[in-house]
C-alpha cells in the first residue's frame, strides 16, 4: 500500500465522520454510512416512530426517502469526482467536495415504505468537469425496492 | 352559510390538526399549515440548527425542502380532489384523502436555503380521476425562491 | 407450444406492425422494434441528417432521444401489463394497451448523441393496477450510454 | 435606439433564422419561433398527420411535445444568458449559445394533444454562471394546457 492509498483511506474515514456526526440533519435522521469506497456506497437509516408519514398505514414519510436518496447521490457524485482528481491533495479534494450541490432530484415512490431499516445505494450515470448524474435505489431490510432516484449534481 | 360549507370548514380544521399533530414526521420537522383552503395552501417551516445540511455554508438540507414540497403538493392534490367530490360525505372524502400517494417528485434546488423561516405554496396543473399533477414553490422569509417542485399523485 | 403462447406471439407481431407502420410519428422517425418480448424490449433508430439538433457538432436533437425513450418505456409498461393479465383475451389486452398513457418522463442527457444508429432498452421498476414506472437507456452503436430516462405510465 | 440594441436585434434575427432553417430536426418538425425577445419567447408548431402518436385517438405524439419543450427551454436559458453578458460582443454571445446543452428534462403530460396548432412558452426559474433552470408550458390553439416541462441547462 503506497502513501496515496493511505491518504485516500484517511480521507474517506474523515468524510464518513463529517457526514454522520457534523451534518446536523443527517444526525437528526440517524443516517449511517455503511460503506464509503470509491466504487461502492451504502447508506442506512433505521425505522423510527417519528419517521412515519401515514399514521394509518404506518409507513415511512416520503421526505425521509428523498432526503436519503439526495444524500446518497451526492456521495456517489463525490466519489466519482475524487476518481478524476488524480494528482490532487486531500485539501484540494475536500474543498471541492464541500462545493458539490444538488441541481435537481427525481424520486419515484414505488412501494410502501415498510421495514425495520432501509439502505440506499447508487451508481454514476455520468461524471464530467461540471455535472454528475446518479441513479439511486432505496430498499428495505427484505431487499424490496421502495423507491428509485435520479439526481444531478454540480461538481465543478 | 349552509350545512355543506360548515362541513367543509370542520373537515379542513380536522385535516390541519391531523397533518400537524398526528403525522409524526411533520411533527419532527415542526411543519405548520398556515393556510388550508380549497384554492389556497401555505405551509411553513422555521429554520432550526438541526436542519442544516452544509455546516460550512449553514444552509438547509435539501431533504427538508423535498419533504415540505412533497407534503405541500399532496395537500394541493387533496384539495383538488375535494373540489371534484360534490356530493360526497366527510367520511368518503377523508377515506379518499388517506389513500392519496405520491407517484413521483422532482425538485429543482435553485438557491441556497438561507433564511429564518420558509413557506411553500403550490397549484394544480391537472387533476383527474386517477392522477393529479402539482407545481410547488419553496421561498424564504425574504420571498426568495429557493426551490421548485413538480409532483404527481395517485388520487383515485 | 400451447394455444395461449401462440396467441401471445401473434399479438406481439401485430403490435410490432401497428407501432412501426401505423403510428405516424414513429414512421416519420423510422423507429424499428428490434425485440418485442414480455421481458425484453429493444427499439432502434438510424441516424439521419434531419435528426441533427446542433449543426456545428452534428449531434442528435434531444427531442429524438426523448421521443424514443418515451415510446420504449411505454412498450415496457405494456409488456408488464400483459404479464399481469393472465386470463384475458387478445382483444381485452389490445383494448387496455390502447389506453396506456405517459404520466411524466424524465430524460438525462449524458453524452453527445453521436453514432450511426441508436438502440433503446428499458426495464420495469414497478407495475401495479394503475401506474407503471420504467427506467430506460439510450445507447449508440458503440454501446455508449447517451441518455437515460425514467417515466411513469397510467396502465389501468 | 443605440448601437447596442441594434446589435441585439440583429443577433436575435440571426438566431431565429438559424434555429428555424439550419437546425435540421426543427425543420423536419416545422418549428416556428413566433417571439424571440430577451424576456418573451413563443414557439409554435402546426398539427400534421405525421405527428400523430395514437392513431385511434388522433393525438400528438409525446415526443413532439418533449422536443418542443426542450427547445423552448433552451431558448429561454439562452436569453437569460445574454442578459447577463453585458459587455460581450455578438461573437462571444453566439459562441456561448452554441455550447448551451440540456442537462435534464421533465415533461408532465397533462391532457390529450388535440389541436390545430400548439404554442410553447417558458420562464427562467434561475440562471447562474453554470446552470439555468426553466419551466415551460405547451398549449393548444384553444389555450388549453397540454403539457408542462421543467428543464436544466448547462450555460457556462
Amino acid at each position: 500500500m503506497n502513501d496515496e492509498s493511505y491518504d485516500l483511506e484517511s480521507m474517506l474515514t474523515l468524510m464518513k465522520d463529517v457526514y454522520e456526526n457534523h451534518m446536523p440533519f443527517n444526525k437528526l435522521l440517524g443516517v449511517k454510512i455503511v460503506t464509503l469506497e470509491l466504487d461502492d456506497i451504502c447508506v442506512r437509516i433505521d425505522m423510527r416512530e417519528d419517521f412515519i408519514g401515514n399514521f394509518i398505514k404506518n409507513i415511512l414519510h416520503g421526505g425521509v426517502i428523498s432526503s436519503i436518496l439526495d444524500f446518497t447521490g451526492g456521495l456517489v457524485a463525490s466519489m466519482g469526482m475524487i476518481k478524476q482528481m488524480n494528482d490532487a491533495t486531500s485539501q484540494e479534494i475536500m474543498d471541492r467536495i464541500a462545493k458539490v450541490g444538488t441541481i435537481d432530484l427525481r424520486v419515484d415512490y414505488l412501494r410502501s415504505g415498510k421495514g425495520d431499516y432501509f439502505t440506499a445505494t447508487g451508481f454514476l450515470l455520468r461524471t464530467g468537469k461540471k455535472v454528475a448524474v446518479v441513479r439511486t435505489e432505496f430498499r428495505n431490510n427484505e431487499d424490496i425496492l421502495i423507491a428509485a432516484g435520479t439526481s444531478s449534481y454540480i461538481v465543478g
